[in-house]
């Protein structure tokens, strides 16, 4: 029977000690249950009481089948754990796993805190203690452990006994600083094992500082190990912890470990591994990485040249794994043939029934790829790939014609002396032989100023005479704007959210050098995509 | 007596091979001399026949120290080496150096080629041996080996010494498809040395397709191996190459190697790696990679509020080797999970010197955590964080206000009929007692709309009196927006970098329901921290 491996994900702790990172709680939700329907065994949320998300973060827990782990760090010198004030913030977040972080090198012991030897043992001894006496599982996160290892081998190893013999389900050694080499990491789990720790109560946390964090973690489970921590595209300080997004399909795919190992999660969820990789991102606001193994938009690509033929033949002799496994797709720039079945398949699943042979469907590739070159981006916004798709069909009905727009935005001092803005906009449309002029500014119900995009989604949709009662219903629930190159210029690719009120989400994309521009254009494409899905008849 | 290890750098061959990249010569001739500087022993240049830019680069190669190699492939089955066309092309490019790519795996020679065992070894030996004839240096490209080794390990390595016993000085084991894990390397390396070739004639050539080129490479040392191929940036065909700005600095720095091998660069040359990692990324109009090992801006940064006190005491114990020999520098931003040593530190180096125990010292921790959970972020704006503090510290001179601004957006129809978009901004200032009204509109010199933000920009350095003289030389360089939490409301954050004349750069931000007004409190802390930074007196 194979070894059961455990996957521990810190995106939500570690992850966001990346530079330029913070997420909000509802972020930390979503990336949660992400995680969770991949079947990660472990989520850790965050560190209760450091930080004021991740503190609501653990208030607002969602359920999940994976346990939830709160971070924090063991009792600190001259008080016990009972007293320490930062561990009592880490129970309090009430949750099943608690994961404390101590030292196990002697030049931290002495430089850092400062304090003896015996001292530090006691305070892993102690908080581990505490924590498992409040009926939690407790995990002893055993910082700098790679390093304390080469400086003194024995008192290492002892830290980690420590934790363990107070009861920590798993002693996780950690390559803090990021510079072990595998040979290393293979060294200091055999140790730890050799000193008592069964290799299935050891965890693994390795850093990316030498290009080496995947590879550690691997060699880390040849070595015993039995649980890997990592994040999410390989998020986290410095140069990022190990990628998960990596490690899971080489656990999964590849014989080495798949003949050995077993992990939670299934055939299935690896198949939403790229989706998950792209949700990421999305929240971050990234530009996904094309060159990421397995997920990468390059990772399955093949530039013609020397292999051309041979290619053409059979393109598993030029691939490790297949594809479709980790749900990303073979491009073989040379051939559209699978660029039209693809297009096909996507337009059914929209709804939209296109024969084989329709000229249509090469013109609809060819408008998506001048699109895309010019800023466009139609993985996301579905809404507007269908409209354009439906364009090209010679089926996109013409509902009315924007004449034109004005908006404005003032800031100045109201009667009491304090800046406010509001903003305005006007909209003219044309719905048959009918104009229609629209008015609206951007306050919400409590008085505060949205913002020009706001006034102008409320004029469009203020007045659209006969499908007024369609549109009434669109709500605008989410807004991303990033700046991307288009042709030679950069210019503001402007993703809208809307939701109606059957529940139904769509997106919609605009691009333009100005961002207002940009906004108005995927904001009609929002309204357009609804009038279509409702069956909307042409006033005309 | 240290063995030595020889570099091979494929970034203008297989580097070319990345989706989307196509040097010009002059780019080929840039980057090759860079190598050189950096100490490479190989530079490949192409492949001449195959590809224009490739015969013309070698038509003007540079003068290097390093040997300059060019590609191509062995003989085809059923003509003599000599009557080969192709490898005419490449032996007429006069190199000292010829690499030529031939199979190994038997999949590939009957699946691919259709040609028998005995005529693909034929194929190699003559090939080498023709190099070889010529007084040229040959190097064999063992294609697929260790996907080969796994199918019929006796042929691969069979294959690999047919090349080393026609005279190739180096037999190249690859891994074509970048799947294989680093025990498979070192059980390929190792059976070719029991085959009779010798380690310091085998060389190393891997793809990142599981994130372990490196480490797959530092294994193939570690089994005998004595030169190995990569790019620069890991670039290459799907997930890239071997990354040779990743592996170097722990060739040279890290004592598992650097106690017993020695290359061709020198501490000098190291000091200007991340200098030609940018190089590259200028020439290919990247973004560089923030999270790359060695090199990256993210590399040495510390954000953990429980490491920078640690750090401030002695940075050693958290930074794997000292930044300055990569030519990189420690970064200790700003963000909500910092403490005051770390803030003291980040005021430092800013210029901005505060007492240990000055009080503002909590003030400015407070009024950053305070505004971080309203959605701004300085991590990365480090202008706005510098005039935070400053105004905390009573520090900040009061150089103008602003009264009031209105900026609008209009699209309509031309007089040709044609839908056109136009902004304009009114910016309303009072310095000391004189109050200064500006109007700009949106258009570049080619008459094309650039949007509010613009044209907001624009009208407040139009006129800013006494100041005037400092501002003009400010250009706004990217401009980056994304809706975040900001308490129980969605907020747009804007993050603008801004540069001057004389080549100074620096980031600020804005945070708003309205994206307008968001963009313009980035723009004026950018015109304020230019003016703080110039030691503009106030007029006042």
């Amino acid at each position: 029977m194979p070894d059961r491996l455990y996957l521990y994900d810190t995106t939500l702790r570690d992850g966001q000690q990346t530079h330029g990172v913070q997420f909000s709680t509802s972020e930390k939700q979503r990336i949660a249950k992400a995680l969770d329907a991949l079947g990660i065994d472990y989520v850790e949320g965050g560190w209760p009481g450091a930080n004021p998300t991740d503190s609501a973060f653990f208030d607002a827990a969602p359920t999940l089948t994976a346990r939830l782990a709160a971070f924090g760090m063991t009792k600190r010198a001259g008080r016990s754990a009972e007293n320490d004030d930062v561990l009592a913030a880490v129970l309090n977040a009430g949750t099943d796993t608690v994961c404390l972080v101590g030292k196990t090198d002697t030049t931290h012991v002495s430089g850092a805190l400062g304090i003896s030897k015996e001292e530090n043992l006691e305070n892993i001894r102690a908080s581990i203690a505490h924590v498992t006496a409040k009926g939690r599982e407790a995990i002893f996160d055993a910082e700098h452990f790679f390093d304390g290892f080469a400086t003194d081998p024995a008192y290492a190893a002892l830290a980690a006994r420590t934790g363990y013999e107070a009861g920590a389900r798993w002693v996780v050694l950690c390559d803090t600083n990021g510079g072990a080499m595998p040979q290393e990491i293979t060294a200091g789990i055999r140790a730890v094992i050799d000193v008592g720790v069964p290799g299935d109560h050891i965890g693994i946390h390795t850093h990316d500082d030498t290009g080496q964090a995947v590879a550690n973690s691997l060699a880390a489970i040849d070595a015993g190990a039995r649980q890997i921590q990592g994040t999410l595209n390989g998020l986290g300080e410095r140069c990022g912890n190990a990628n998960l997004t990596t490690l899971i399909p080489t656990l999964v795919l590849k014989p080495a470990f798949a003949d050995r190992f077993e992990t939670g999660v299934t055939e299935d969820a690896l198949a939403e591994l790229r989706h998950i990789s792209r949700l990421l991102d999305d929240i971050l606001n990234r530009v996904p990485v094309k060159q990421a193994p397995y997920v990468g938009a390059s990772a399955f690509v093949h530039k013609a040249g020397l292999h051309a033929s041979a290619i053409a033949k059979d393109p598993s002799l030029y691939e490790h794994v297949e594809p479709a496994a980790v749900g990303n797709a073979r491009v073989v720039p040379m051939s559209n043939q699978a660029g039209q079945s693809n297009l096909r398949a996507r337009l059914k699943e929209a709804g939209i029934e296109v024969a084989k042979d329709d000229p249509a469907l090469g013109r609809i590739l060819d408008t998506v790829k001048a699109r895309e070159a010019a800023g466009y981006s139609y993985d996301t916004a579905q809404g507007s790939f269908e409209l354009l798709a439906l364009a090209e069909l010679g089926r996109l009905p013409d509902f009315f014609e924007v004449k034109r727009y004005r908006v404005t935005v003032e800031r100045r001092k109201n009667r009491y002396d304090r800046m406010v803005s509001v903003s305005e906009a006007v909209v003219v449309v044309k719905i048959g032989d009918q104009k229609m002029l629209s008015v609206s500014e951007s306050m919400d119900v409590e008085g505060r100023d949205r913002g020009p995009v706001n006034a102008l989604a409320k004029a469009l949709a203020k007045d659209l005479g006969p499908y007024q009662s369609l549109v009434e219903d669109i709500r605008l629930v989410d807004f991303k704007v990033r700046i991307t190159d288009g042709g030679t210029e950069a210019v503001t690719r402007v993703i809208i959210d809307s939701e109606d009120g059957a529940g139904r989400r769509w997106s919609t994309v605009g691009v333009s050098a100005n961002i207002v521009d940009a906004s108005f254009e995927a904001l009609l494409d929002a309204v357009r995509w609804k009038l279509v899905r409702d069956g909307a008849k042409t006033a005309a």
